[in-house]
């Protein structure tokens, strides 16, 4: 539709949403999401297992000069290690998955998104590979769910067009009114890297006691717990406590005297 | 971002605006533009002296199922040919041109095609080549422009991401008010053909009258003529008075007397 502009500064504006790919396919499509993000102001991309491995010269080739922002990319393993800086975490999700959790249309995402950088916390949002779009256990890693106002009768949506989606929504996106704030006095909202290392510790003292034995059921009932606990945010200093929690009763449970 | 559905029934809706590529470069483009179209409910796709001819197989491959569109693509040699038979034309412009001519966001051209569409009426949307964008001339077949709130420092868009952006905003705009009606009474809102028609007519009775001598200035003079007829809409009836205007002008310039 335009020139390019293969000179221009696209620096990264402060506090904008980090976009992760999870399982990204083609170095075409990864090119091509970096374009459509400088287009909507979004300069943070991360990838999460991308099939061919990476840096990939395709990538740049499709990227229009949008090369600073694939020159800093990260590569993740796990969409737990990608997000562990993050304080809130949206996923794309074409079709409802009986998961409960917030969903948003991309407008609503985008205003929430706006609202929570504000605050000057951090998100991010997933975006599934090209074919199969993000399973359930990807969708457990996320607080709200955001999913496109479009055709039902067409919904083959390219990977680096739902990119392109959100980031015009974004850029749309004005901070219309004064942030929302949890106040947190003393303390802060919690990572997502702390929120995992409390949901390790859960698990492991309710694998310990057994709570987790029917191993057919273990995953959906770990899912489960993620959900509850990703739901609304959680502070530093309620993480702490709960991590006291679940230590004082897995001693009661181990017949030492709670002190 | 999802699976296929490639025997989804993608059956056009009625009314919806024409997508109209001009001088297309990259099947593969032509292809996205497809898929795009049909996520958000666009399904007449029209081509303007594409680069490399068609059909090309390319195009089929890279619309994940968007069959239909393709399958039922025209080509055109000129815009004209194109939007002959359309009542309003958008034109996409990524940069302000100093042209006269109302330019709205895709937001809000999405709010006008819904609600000219919703008066019975058909309207296109012209994109311009990959490389340079839409030209003035291309632009002069235009009623209004669209341009897209988009990072400045980044301008380059992907046709198909310029075209999923204005589908996606159609998709959105729903028929908030109540349309605007042009009472018409025994007439009706002309064609863009019955248009060009008359722009003919009076553009060669001001060649024969030696209004456009200046051959330098000829092609500005000619669309800024356009730009004054495409401002709003001009009825069948009006048409075919001013088309009387033009001959009885002429006919008493001829020195023929006027009966």
């Amino acid at each position: 539709m335009t020139g390019k502009d293969m000179g221009a500064d696209i620096a990264p504006i402060g506090n904008s949403p980090v976009v992760i790919l999870v399982r990204p396919q083609l170095a075409d499509n990864i090119g091509s999401v970096a374009r459509a993000m400088a287009n909507g102001g979004l300069f943070h991309l991360r990838l999460v297992a991308p099939r061919d491995g990476w840096p990939q010269d395709r990538a740049w080739r499709m990227a229009s000069g949008a090369d600073r922002i694939l020159d800093a990319v990260t590569v993740h393993e796990t969409i737990a290690e990608a997000v562990a800086d993050l304080h809130h975490v949206a996923a794309t999700c074409p079709r409802p998955r009986h998961i409960i959790k917030p969903i948003l249309t991309a407008r609503g995402a985008a205003s929430e998104l706006r609202s929570i950088t504000g605050r000057g916390l951090r998100c991010g949002i997933l975006f599934g590979p090209e074919r199969a779009g993000l399973e359930n256990d990807d969708m457990a890693e996320a607080d709200m769910l955001v999913r496109y106002p479009l055709n039902p009768a067409f919904m083959s949506l390219n990977l680096s067009q739902a990119v392109m989606v959100m980031a015009y929504e974004w850029w749309m996106a004005v901070e219309e009114s004064s942030p929302r704030t949890l106040m947190t006095n003393e303390t802060r909202v919690a990572t997502k890297g702390e929120l995992e290392n409390f949901l390790g510790h859960l698990t492991r003292e309710l694998d310990d006691c057994g709570f987790l034995r029917n191993l057919p059921k273990r995953p959906g009932m770990v899912r489960n717990i993620r959900h509850l606990f990703q739901r609304g945010e959680v502070t530093e200093q309620e993480l702490r406590t709960l991590h006291g929690v679940i230590t004082e009763l897995a001693r009661g449970r181990n017949g030492r005297v709670v002190g």
